[in-house]
């Protein structure tokens, strides 16, 4: 098959990286004409298509911001019954919600629960969908051709399959990923807005590291999931709010004997991960 | 030189093997009947030393939990001068407040910004300490001798050595490691807290066990850390809250303009780390 990989950052590239050893044929497309150079140099793809190419390959893997993923559908909508979409974007109900009717057959809602703080070609990993979770949104809703297609590819990527509804991956998604962003990037905010942020920084060790890792994300494309996902996010923030406001309260209270246990509780988290 | 390990968990239990191949000699105590016996199994000492030697000792090394330093503070008050006592805890200014007069001029209050998750004997690593920072506080008021043998043994353990005020470590402690552990147990917690947590944590990828890691650790610890430094702490959960207040209202008021730019300044973050 020929597979076109639309947006060649971080997750298209280790798209097509990761299955640079199969058969199939892998053209890129990029509105940035840098990643398109880079891609070709880091032979990420065999060759730059154009979008008339895109559109007559087998497959067409959207792998750009969310809000981008919906503004494509309308150069989308003209394609063979035969061509299979698949986005991997980290919000599924709006962009489900988005697919024109005449697509919706040809459209799989996917999201790879994986990814780095990096982002553009030069982030491109070969192994960054192995042994990761994908969440197939609304499968019931995609053609059977496009199902087995998807599965294909994401069973060469060496993925753990998830089917799910789209509202409670976007629910789930909220928890395990789009609050704990908003949670690094307000941490980052709060040492680099003090006096002397070098002073504070000269100590972070691996803790710290960990906690404001995520706070390098790229701008773009979490503006457009904090977008995408709004009711969730703030939904699952007022949950972590409320958490935090008990611990505060604790703490100014001196009551350090339910302090204790309160964070004994959070100990249990890692019975389940 | 003799050197007492007080506390044979992660952190004094990798004290002694990170000096496992001097020339000193390491002796352990602990009240944990369970962690003696680790400590010898595990070789982390050569044998466990009841109190009395621990105070005849060249250097005692208290590895124990901020207010149980406190504590110990009463049964070391008639040591020798010639007798170094080291505390490695997470906070200084309260600890370096309750020290007796006549222990002052041994005492030397140290921070090591190194740590892990897990606790307990089993949990110590030989390069636990290799190339992190050590913070020593205060040191105009401990005693040549003690101050040399401390840079010494932490010089041995190939750390790097910073000084600083008590009252600025706690406040740069609080934002770098005592409010991020305030967040990890909230976010913890408000998953724990859903419907079906298993289904979010399945999804859970890099992001969330880098966010929820700190979850991990030991309530006593971390009990008494918040308690020690509780000014400090409230301090840096406010300036954090104010963050991500920020987040919230332009999410609810749709002004994500504004959020981009946010999240783009948090990213500067990482041009300092």
């Amino acid at each position: 098959m020929q597979i076109a990989i639309v947006g060649l950052g971080l997750m298209g590239g280790s798209f097509a990286l990761g299955l640079k050893n199969s058969d199939h044929t892998l053209v890129g497309f990029d509105h940035n004409e840098k990643h398109c150079q880079s891609a070709l140099e880091l032979g990420l793809v065999e060759r730059i298509a154009d979008f008339d190419e895109v559109k007559r390959s087998d497959v067409v893997i959207l792998a750009i911001p969310v809000e981008a993923i919906i503004k494509a559908m309308d150069s989308l909508h003209d394609i063979a019954p035969e061509t299979t979409v698949i986005d991997l974007g980290s919000t599924k109900e709006k962009i489900i919600a988005a697919i024109p009717e005449t697509l919706r057959n040809n459209f799989v809602a996917a999201h790879p629960m994986t990814g780095t703080e990096k982002f553009g070609p030069h982030a491109a990993l070969p192994d960054l969908y192995e042994d990761k979770i994908v969440v197939l949104c609304d499968l019931k809703d995609s053609g059977q051709l496009h199902v087995r297609r998807a599965l294909e590819l994401f069973n060469l990527l060496q993925m753990k399959i998830v089917k799910m509804d789209a509202a409670d991956h976007d629910l789930h998604a909220a928890f395990i990923s789009h609050m704990p962003h908003a949670l690094s990037f307000a941490l980052a905010r709060a040492v680099l807005a003090q006096q002397d942020p070098k002073s504070i920084l000269t100590l972070a060790a691996g803790g710290f590291k960990d906690m404001s890792r995520l706070a390098k994300s790229s701008p773009d494309m979490w503006t457009d999931i904090f977008k995408q996902n709004k009711q969730n996010l703030l939904h699952s923030l007022k949950h972590f709010q409320q958490e935090l406001d008990s611990c505060t309260k604790m703490v100014e209270d001196d009551d350090f004997e339910s302090l204790h246990s309160w964070i004994a509780q959070s100990n249990k988290l890692h019975h389940i991960l």
